[in-house]
């Protein structure tokens, strides 16, 4: 294989989003992991809708909204005060352990490395910041620009596009399994990071490879 | 408003998949309830994904393989047998108790009816006629006409196409409040059945009217 450059998803794969269930935990005794689950999945299912009927509004926005649905389904009653706590957390995530190491290697070897986001442009780029991981990337590809979620793939065409090469020169980096079919369909060379050990997403769709951390992307780039 | 037909979704909607876990749970005590969650989210989950990359299969192909993955994430041991039998259970689903007198007074009306399904032809064919509905309709329109899967709008379609008005000029019944949303996107006249009490979808689309059963259905139109 011929590596090129690095794509990488940013929550779950870069950013730790464990800190936003910690936060609805202590907001919410004995409803925070109901309601964290909750607003992931009914986030997640607010891209694909909206993509799929063209009625895209921003990540911020869909995330918000989803946290309203979370807590209304939990009935618990959502402050303005703790809506605008538990929104802070996703510019204010922080990076997973390994992270820091593993893009220092890949960065001195020379590597264009990109994230490549549902993340509005203003909270990824808050994020990476206060995660420190800004000045690994070349490019902070954002949905934003194509105005619809993954899977779809005028979003992994902005892989290609960022790096002036072909999907298969990339190396899709994620957690997200079914980012990784996505991703894996449109064309791109896949490693998909199981951290959570998930059983595989039966779409017919295998990843080029697997891994756990990131330290599993140096190894597999750089040996 | 002037109705001048009726599109309603089938599973969930006309027809009860509950007898689906209550198997589940026969089969793998204990564990029963979560794998038919899983199995149902995966379903949907996996109609979105492959709508959004144009890697269509049909939904006894996605039925059958979101199984599998709940039965891998429940880490129980699906046998040939049993996958035969809680497959099986998709073409033999019960029509919820009030529907057959509700369609009876739609009919009795004059009121053109269809069904609009993610169902595959072959599933939906058995499933109609095994809960005694399929005397009711006027067209079945299956997902296998436009290989896409709901919402994408060519599914949506399919409706104003069949009955030869408008969408406005249609009411389409769901008790999935994900399918209303995509519909009132489309432009038909939408009552969300909410059988379950669940929260509204936060997706800044309201359905025309709510109810619980068809019964509200035949009561809307008909007083």
């Amino acid at each position: 294989m011929t590596i090129k450059a690095i794509a990488f998803d940013a929550y779950g794969t870069l950013l730790d989003v464990y800190s936003v269930g910690a936060l609805a935990e202590k907001l919410f005794p004995g409803k925070g992991a109901a309601i964290a689950i909750t607003w992931r999945d009914k986030q997640i299912e607010y891209t694909r809708l909206r993509t799929m009927c063209d009625r895209f509004v921003d990540f911020w926005q869909v995330t918000g909204d989803a946290l309203d649905y979370a807590c209304d389904a939990q009935g618990v009653d959502l402050t303005a005060d703790a809506r605008t706590a538990l929104m802070a957390e996703y510019e204010e995530l922080t990076a997973f352990a390994e992270n820091h190491a593993a893009l220092t290697r890949l960065q001195d070897a020379g590597m264009p490395m990109a994230v490549l986001t549902n993340g509005s442009a203003g909270m990824i780029a808050a994020a990476l910041k206060a995660a420190k991981l800004a000045g690994f990337f070349d490019h902070v590809l954002s949905v934003d620009s194509v105005q619809k979620f993954k899977t779809a793939p005028e979003v992994y065409q902005m892989g290609p596009d960022a790096f002036g090469c072909a999907a298969s020169e990339i190396l899709f980096v994620s957690s997200n399994c079914w980012d990784i079919c996505g991703a894996t369909w449109f064309g791109y060379h896949t490693i998909w990071l199981n951290r959570y050990d998930q059983p595989m997403e039966r779409l017919g769709v295998e990843p080029s490879a697997r891994g756990k951390t990131l330290t599993d992307v140096a190894d597999y780039l750089l040996g």
